[in-house]
């Protein structure tokens, strides 16, 4: 039994989702929670910026004595997983590898598609590890990135968000994809909007409730499961605003943020 | 006469369309401008981090002894120039007081409209500009955070981006403005969308050009210009992904860009 808390992390206030189900299927568990809202959005950011800030936000974790980390960000998973679990002592995970494989099974014809931000769509690393598990698979990837500020907004249900989707997902259509992964942690928010545009027929995966798997999955295999079975502590820190955090978070956690704190950005290194 | 550069800074690429209007205005002038792209958007930040931000451009561009310092994003410049006024000796401009001022003018019924980012709008930088020049005005903000995702899209004449503009804009109609300030960088590339919306008797005010004036009027008062009537040098510099800046920036510069140099972040303080 391990009653240290899980650290996740992601560029702002998009990782609440993959939160949100971890606090689904890990309910004792006692979680902090850190959004780098001072330097988001990471994907439209270089590769070694990116890793870099990774980096300091695991660091920041790893303070808080965390006994796992979670990548929740997508982009930051595809450019910086291998990097991280290099350098640290404990289990990291990222969103990537539970969707793409995920994706793998769900898919009947074999061709897939991948949405994403800029950086996540143009690593390739959902295309590549998708390809690990299903040698034969057709993968496409479209970045979309319009659906976070909508998502945003509010917008999640507008015409406006159709017709982007309409944009955006047409070749998919078009390429004839059974599977889509929502490679981005917005655009869960977007799925039903998405689903009236790709069809009934396209299975969404959603990698944060497979990546809330595999970190069961993880704890279990590793005798690390909290076994006090209080009510959890969660805990909330913001490199900037984190009144906005608390704010558009909510709709994304399904949930009040309470112990929520600000840190300085010149405090990550 | 003075053949030191100007300088200009941005938080990204959108502050390009400032410096077109300063090369078209003053064409023997050397400019060099910076691009704050690791730390893209300022738009969503807290005034404390925008203004620390705006102090390291600022003392770079110092740094490589500029005579003057136009601040062309609208956010730093209605959160930073008084700040950055005090602390450096040299002549520091931004866009919102020549924005404002041109509203004033520009207005008959009294009734103007301001669209710009989310903390634009919030800082109520050009509402209370305004008012200093026409205590009688009414003015109403709206903050578009669509609109600078749909033109880095290159959407800027879609079906998205008229369908966005209406949403967005259809309370100004309401309220019966004659003159809309385009308050962020990025939404001159926009014009012919929002007149389309907005309708032809609305007076489109572009700060760019506004500033670009006062900028003229300022080196010729203090016997700045340049009088040496070479071609002038052009210098970029991004502080990340200095490439995305060469693609995306040459249409908002309507010019290629050469001289590009990626600077450190860590350098700019």
């Amino acid at each position: 039994m391990d009653n240290r808390p899980i650290g996740i992390f992601d560029s702002g206030v998009g990782g609440l989702t993959v939160m949100r189900e971890v606090m689904e299927q890990l309910p004792y568990e006692n979680i902090i929670y850190l959004g780098d809202t001072a330097r988001i959005p990471y994907g439209s950011k270089s590769e070694q910026t990116i890793k870099k800030y990774a980096h300091q936000c695991s660091a920041f974790l790893k303070g808080k004595d965390v006994k796992t980390i979670v990548i929740a960000c997508n982009t930051a998973s595809s450019i910086a997983l291998d990097s991280l679990t290099d350098y640290f002592d404990i289990p990291v995970i990222g969103v990537i590898d539970p969707g793409a494989r995920s994706a793998s099974k769900a898919t009947e014809n074999g061709r897939i598609g991948v949405i994403g931000t800029t950086a996540t769509i143009n690593s390739y690393a959902y295309q590549e590890k998708i390809m690990e598990y299903r040698h034969d698979a057709e993968v496409i990837g479209i970045p979309c990135p319009l659906f976070v500020p909508i998502v945003e907004e509010g917008w999640e249900y507008s015409h406006v968000a159709e017709l982007t989707a309409e944009k955006y997902l047409t070749e998919l259509i078009e390429h004839d994809v059974d599977a889509l992964v929502l490679g981005c942690t917005h655009y869960p928010i977007l799925r039903y909007t998405i689903k009236k545009v790709v069809g009934p027929h396209v299975k969404l995966i959603n990698p944060a409730f497979e990546t809330a798997k595999d970190l069961k999955k993880l704890l279990n295999e590793k005798n690390l499961f909290n076994e006090n079975y209080d009510i959890p502590r969660y805990e909330y820190y913001a490199t900037d605003a984190p009144e906005r955090l608390r704010r558009i978070g909510g709709n994304f956690l399904k949930k009040e943020i309470d112990n929520l704190y600000e840190i300085a950005i010149d405090n990550l290194s």
